[in-house]
């Protein structure tokens, strides 16, 4: 069984995984991946990390394959390698055993395994309360900074998925359930998908 | 406790409302409104039920009430009324007691009683068999007809949403949680619906 995990940045989708990977005894994929990347790559994981969780994009241009352009940046045939690297991780791991994979258009990758698509999301202001309390060196942003840039963060991870899966990062027909976690306690939101995912509804 | 219900054609929001209203306990509110509007408004079931389910917006113009023009039609203001009416009927049926509303704009009738507001939905494939078994009358229309209709309802649903509520119908920041009713049992759904209400996450 997979579980994949999208979540807008700030609704508790990471607390989410790792909570109902304690509760279902699933593997739990994060870091992870990032170091399989590093390892396989011969790439520092703070590289990895980077482009894989900041700026997917810019490092990866959206019309590479479609141009006739014969040469190739070396930075940008860096950065696919890391992708093509996160792709094949993401599978293997799926492969081995029960697990849960947060953010990374897991959902797409694995789609022949037929995964449960969750998506978590908040109202801005419980966003920008579980920003704060998980990084409280941010505390010299305003509420409406903050708000800033969590949807720069929401709009790259839109711009990536659907560059990625051509679908919609996001549009309630690409999960199976959908869950807001404005104000509520992600233990008790784990507690109660873990009924659901082992009466396997 | 308010329940309010908002749903895709065929994707099952109707039996799901019942089936959670029989394991809960709660009022279900459904054809109850209808003939409440009727008594009210000395109208005919029929009637009203035609309009409210098949042609909110082709009898309640978006404009009305922005316009300069002083000579209202009669049939637009009974169509006025009726809605007029549902929208108290709504409020007063909530006060009474827990309830469960599927569709008719109640989450957004009964936003200030702060309701748990479900969304439910599915895919093309599984709308249409849902439909087929509830509605044998239609065999003749095609898939692909049949798929028409749903979508033409649904676009209905979408506008009507819209236009009373200044807000997307479907759009997840809108629920609490949105499910996914493709190839699932509606009365496992509505299950662990009902430990989730009453374990009041």
């Amino acid at each position: 069984m997979i579980i994949t995990i999208g979540r807008e940045f700030g609704s508790g989708g990471r607390e989410l995984g790792r909570r109902l990977s304690e509760n279902l005894g699933f593997a739990y994929y994060d870091k992870e991946i990032i170091t399989g990347i590093a390892e396989r790559t011969n790439l520092s994981e703070e590289y990895v990390h980077q482009i894989v969780e900041h700026k997917p994009l810019i490092s990866y241009p959206i019309h590479i394959g479609r141009s006739f352009y014969p040469v190739q940046d070396p930075i940008m045939k860096q950065n696919q390698e890391i992708y093509s690297e996160q792709h094949k991780i993401i599978k293997e791991m799926a492969e081995k055993s029960d697990c849960i994979i947060v953010g990374r258009c897991a959902d797409y990758i694995l789609k022949d395994m037929n995964p449960f698509k969750i998506f978590v999301y908040a109202d801005m202001p419980s966003k920008i309360e579980r920003c704060r309390k998980k990084a409280p060196e941010n505390e010299k942003l305003s509420d409406k900074e903050m708000a800033q840039e969590i949807k720069k963060i929401d709009k790259h991870r839109a711009k990536y998925y659907s560059f990625y899966t051509d679908l919609e990062w996001g549009a309630r027909i690409n999960y199976d359930l959908m869950i807001n976690t404005s104000g509520k306690d992600i233990r008790k939101i784990a507690s109660f998908l873990t009924s659901i995912i082992k009466e396997k509804i």
